[in-house]
């Protein structure tokens, strides 16, 4: 199954509009470096709170989940389709936790699992490194960003 | 208007001196990596207080443009002019603040409106993430890399 | 004195085991995009606690030298050998730490130097940041990921 086919079968928010001054996919050459993103939902914004306080660990993943189909929206924007990604190379995950937390892979791991569905389990995990933040724009509980490299 | 002159109607700052064992600028092919930056005023040191605390959002922005001064007197050190920058490719900006902070991108705007006054709305505006770090050398309120892409 | 026999003399802990889904190292062309790393011991699993609280900034330049060592046994795994490195380009250096720690380059100090011990001090020094987080994962003091170019 290709990435849009299983991209298909999620759903997916609108491209995030964009929160301040930059741009949210630039391309150099095969790679693709993508800004930060939240958990958007639509309509209804994004989810906002810090895990381990007024998030579970559960509903941070889940936010983590809607991370990523916030970068799979914008990557599906810029490209027409998200065949044309080759494979994740990097992710940085942050978490808006407090100072006490400690389980931040298993919450970035809901981004995660979402590109290894839509890219498979290879091409679809790649570096990766999972940290917790003071505070995140918006109190927004994750925010991730990352660079892929396209196809050819 | 060339990035050069656009540059000299700034107020430069020396470029900052090294504050650890790193480089400062490392070329690989086409690609510029810079290391963190800080608000460096020249002889007068850093600007110091986290954004939300001791420094007001304007001032957390004026910090963020100085911080963008900075990196553009290293890069100009580096490089014998801004003209060979051809693009900003990407921007790490981590603002030094209290955990009930959210306005991290306002902040981080103070360097990339710098950056499109030097090398334009298009290529001046890379990809980036805005977030909140529990805390930052030397108490500066802001910290910021990136990656930018070389003229041919 | 080529890397693989400056490794030599040092005591490589094994390779982490993953604690996520991620990939440890990977590789695009030559260039090797390294996951965020922790002081791993081997057997006795990770130090811990926050630098400038239950660490002293020795302890956590000690913690930043050990995640060096575990990014070095990670890149001797995948690569085969450390020869194979030309050149570390980018360190990205977090510190676990209250939010009035300020001497975050001398800590992530611990893994830059280590690194000038094994590729020299033009080629195993790249451009880096060094900051405070608010949290890593299992409460370790420090976590370094990192960017290498590899020889031809």
């Amino acid at each position: 199954m290709n990435a849009e086919s299983a991209a298909a079968a999620l759903n997916l928010p609108p491209p995030p509009p964009k929160g301040g001054v930059y741009q949210t996919v630039v391309i150099v050459g095969k790679t693709a470096y993508v800004s930060g993103h939240g958990p958007y939902l639509g309509e209804a914004g994004y989810m906002s709170g810090k895990v381990g306080a007024e998030l579970t660990l559960e509903e941070g993943q889940k936010a983590a989940r809607q991370t990523g189909l916030s970068i799979l929206s914008s990557l599906q924007a810029e490209l027409g389709s998200l065949d044309r990604v080759k494979r994740v190379i990097k992710l940085l995950g942050m978490v808006n936790c407090p100072h006490d937390f400690t389980q931040h892979p298993q919450v970035i791991n809901g981004c995660s699992e979402l590109f290894a569905e839509v890219w498979g389990p290879e091409n679809g995990v790649g570096a990766r490194s999972a940290v917790g933040m003071g505070s995140l724009p918006g109190n927004i509980p994750v925010e991730i960003e990352g660079i892929f490299e396209l196809a050819d």
